[in-house]
């Protein structure tokens, strides 16, 4: 373990130097207590920053990261604060380096189809802004109108229409960064293709702020398709489901931009908590398959060969979801199931586990072990064509809080032992961060692991920068 | 510069313990030949290894490895030797590891929609076998019919579809690797999304052989589209050819498979060799469209709107190659331009630089003025939508090839400069190898490159793997 020093009234001095006083914040519980944790629900995951601080510049944050360096203080870089892994918490103290005033949208460059922002802008805005020229960034996550660009690229964020489009690390063609010793470097520009050295760029994306800070970076735009059809098909079971997914791929010869899975306790329970109907009656298993695409002509040969494939492979019915209105009504449901679930019971450990996509039928009696055996609610939805599943484990509101403390660690490891067993890893796309960390030999070899550890220590010699995520070195 | 220690025979005796003797190759100059370069013409790039290895399995490696690391005995991986970077040549000797044996197709996996196989398998088998089921590995470069899947995941090979399917590095879902220091590691899997730890797969795509031999490779397979309509569009000059390209992907919303640029120099000169003929007449630059999809009536509504596009924006010409013969004819005249300027001069340097698509223009004077300053023919081909450019220099017949070596070094870096200015890079899918390490400088800064060596030095503490490329520790 790395002794670190505190942050000392000549630290806070120093770096009132580097920044204007008022985006030096610290002394003040109250206003330090956001930075303290993500959306994780566990108390036992949040922890204090000794001090926040909000630069605007590149040049700023190379002036901390290197003092920081110096004095051998950890800085843990934040955005918008999504996270469900504990990847911004300042988990020893010391400096949370906010980047939420980074927050421009340099340029949205049609004739190169990029766009140029800071890592402090919400990401629905870069989408926002592209929307006027037709464009898009198609990588987006699921937490789209509250995360920021950084924490996607940093995460490796991805949502439900990674089936097409894949997550945020395929569309990110250039970055500037700071490193942990307060270098600042360039990687990549408006370049689509480039094999110029190591891929630093598909290295940095997903390395959970632990290499460096990103202070600008080109996301890579497509254009945006103008049509989009939902089907919701239901199914007596999770195994007739997931059949569908590579015979809808193979046989109908389409990618559709999602195909989520929901289980029918998900469903229910978001319609419960939205009062509202879909048609889900007598099934067990609910497939939701989005289509885009410009010919409204192509987009009904797919659906109509998709809705035909489906009902001679089992499927109870296809409902087909035409308009805007129809759509959002499905979504909606989709997107509340987490939510739903949190008014059942607000502990809750959200997974994400991934696994090959013909294994989604054999978690199934996986969950319904650990739910009887531990006495909670395990309802699993996601995204079912990438074999990402959102198992989450529900404690019973009968239960007490020392009971479901208890039960939670060993559900999990009796999950991720099952998901290995499977040829699958514990995180698709929420990382390691602090919550995972103690679990990541279920997906990783130890050489591997120490590949991993000695990556970091190449970047970040002195171990300052977000230390104690995915691995202790 | 590493010290490196001698192949003795007690290293072959020891050599001959790990593999069948028939498999070590060494002391027969004819014999060793083919390995001793690439496809590169020139000489000074060429160097023969002491011994060549043609090892079975990962264990086998996993010994020549440990062996090596102990002896520091340099080991270069070697694939089909199709490179144009020098890369799979042993500049240090030593021994080569030639993995042609290392050939299997292990699964064509239907449910999942990926092929597990070995680095030995020449790319286009992985094609045919997956074929039969109605799938296709879609990142595989120009070069399929002879290069090895092992070198395309070292290189991140890419070909005339990355416009719309990416390269190689998006279809790599999973890599068996055997260290420099000797041990096997298992990363990814039959998953589409998985971020648990750093991405070492992405590190590793595109690492040039330097960090790690893959012994075995699963690969994301697509729905292979039913049909494919190609354009073959006219424009008075290069500026009005290069503004279409993200006119067509943001008007008419349509992302080609292909969108290939050649010049008039480089159709005319490929058409003479191959005594064909393509409406190219009165014309400066050509755009090869290539659109692929299911539904007849959607590409045709698209190629028709693409076409008309093309029209409005200064196009002369439009011609539609909508059947099997005239597809194979245009593209046999894109295929055959770097061998047609071979009959011309044999001296050449296949340069494939990558620029921001709307710099693309910019690029032209500056070969104008190459091919005036050094008499010599600059011709300039390629991915367009990609910016990724073939700029091939080419010796005139009348240098001597004193006067073309002495010329050579001199171009390269003016071309490189002027990359680097427009914001380009100096190799798009060719990679840096030996042949390029001098001018890395012109597209990384320099902390980028120190953090490269660091990681080189993470995974190859004895720097013994393919030593010498990309650049020097």
């Amino acid at each position: 373990m790395d002794e670190y020093s505190k942050v000392t009234p000549e630290i806070i001095s120093a770096l009132k130097n580097i920044l204007p006083e008022k985006y030096v914040l610290h002394g003040d519980k109250e206003q330090l207590e956001p930075f303290s944790h993500d959306e994780i629900s566990e108390k036992k995951y949040s922890h204090f920053p000794e001090v926040v601080v909000r630069p605007r510049t590149a040049d700023e944050i190379a002036e901390i990261m290197k003092l920081a360096n110096r004095e051998k203080i950890p800085v843990t870089p934040r955005g918008g604060g999504t996270g469900l892994s504990g990847g911004a918490v300042p988990i020893h103290g010391g400096i949370v380096l906010f980047i939420d005033r980074m927050n421009s949208i340099l340029e949205i460059d049609t004739e190169n189809m990029v766009a140029v922002v800071e890592p402090g802008v919400i990401t629905n805005d870069i989408n926002t802004a592209a929307a006027e020229h037709g464009l898009w960034f198609a990588g987006y996550p699921m937490s789209f109108q509250s995360c920021f660009i950084g924490g996607n690229v940093s995460e490796n964020a991805g949502g439900g229409k990674a089936v097409k489009y894949g997550v945020t690390g395929r569309y990110i063609l250039g970055l500037e960064m700071v490193t942990p010793e307060g270098e600042i470097v360039k990687l990549g520009g408006k370049l689509v293709k480039n094999v110029t050295g190591y891929d630093l760029i598909k290295l940095l994306v997903g390395s959970e702020g632990t290499l460096g800070i990103f202070t600008k970076i080109i996301v890579k735009l497509l254009p945006m398709p103008g049509k989009v059809v939902d089907l919701l098909v239901s199914f007596k079971d999770t195994a007739s489901a997931i059949r569908m997914v590579p015979v809808i791929m193979t046989r109908a010869k389409v990618i559709p931009a999602a195909v989520e899975y929901m289980d029918l306790l998900s469903v229910q329970t978001a319609c419960e908590y939205l009062d509202e109907k879909l048609p889900y009656e007598g099934s067990g298993a609910l497939l939701l398959i989005e289509l885009d695409g410009n010919s409204e002509t192509a987009l009904e040969e797919e659906y109509e060969a998709i809705g035909e494939l489906c009902m001679e492979n089992g499927a109870l019915d296809v409902f087909v979801a035409d308009t805007r209105a129809k759509q959002e009504k499905i979504w909606n449901v989709r997107r509340n199931i987490a939510e739903a679930f949190k008014a059942v019971s607000p502990d809750q450990s959200a997974e994400d586990i991934t696994v090959p996509i013909a294994c989604i039928p054999d978690v199934m009696p996986v969950l319904d072990k650990l739910s009887e055996e531990f006495d909670i609610q395990v309802p699993c939805y996601g995204h079912a064509a990438d074999g990402n599943l959102h198992v989450t484990l529900v404690r019973n509101p009968d239960q007490t809080i020392e009971q479901w403390e208890a039960v939670l660690p060993k559900a999990l490891e009796k999950l991720y032992e099952a998901t290995a067993k499977l040829g699958g890893v514990i995180s698709g796309e929420h990382g390691i961060g602090h919550k995972r960390k103690q679990y990541l030999h279920y997906s990783l070899d130890e050489t591997s692991i120490e590949l991993m550890k000695r990556i970091k220590r190449a970047f970040d010699p002195n171990n300052i920068l977000n230390p104690g995520k995915i691995f202790d070195l």
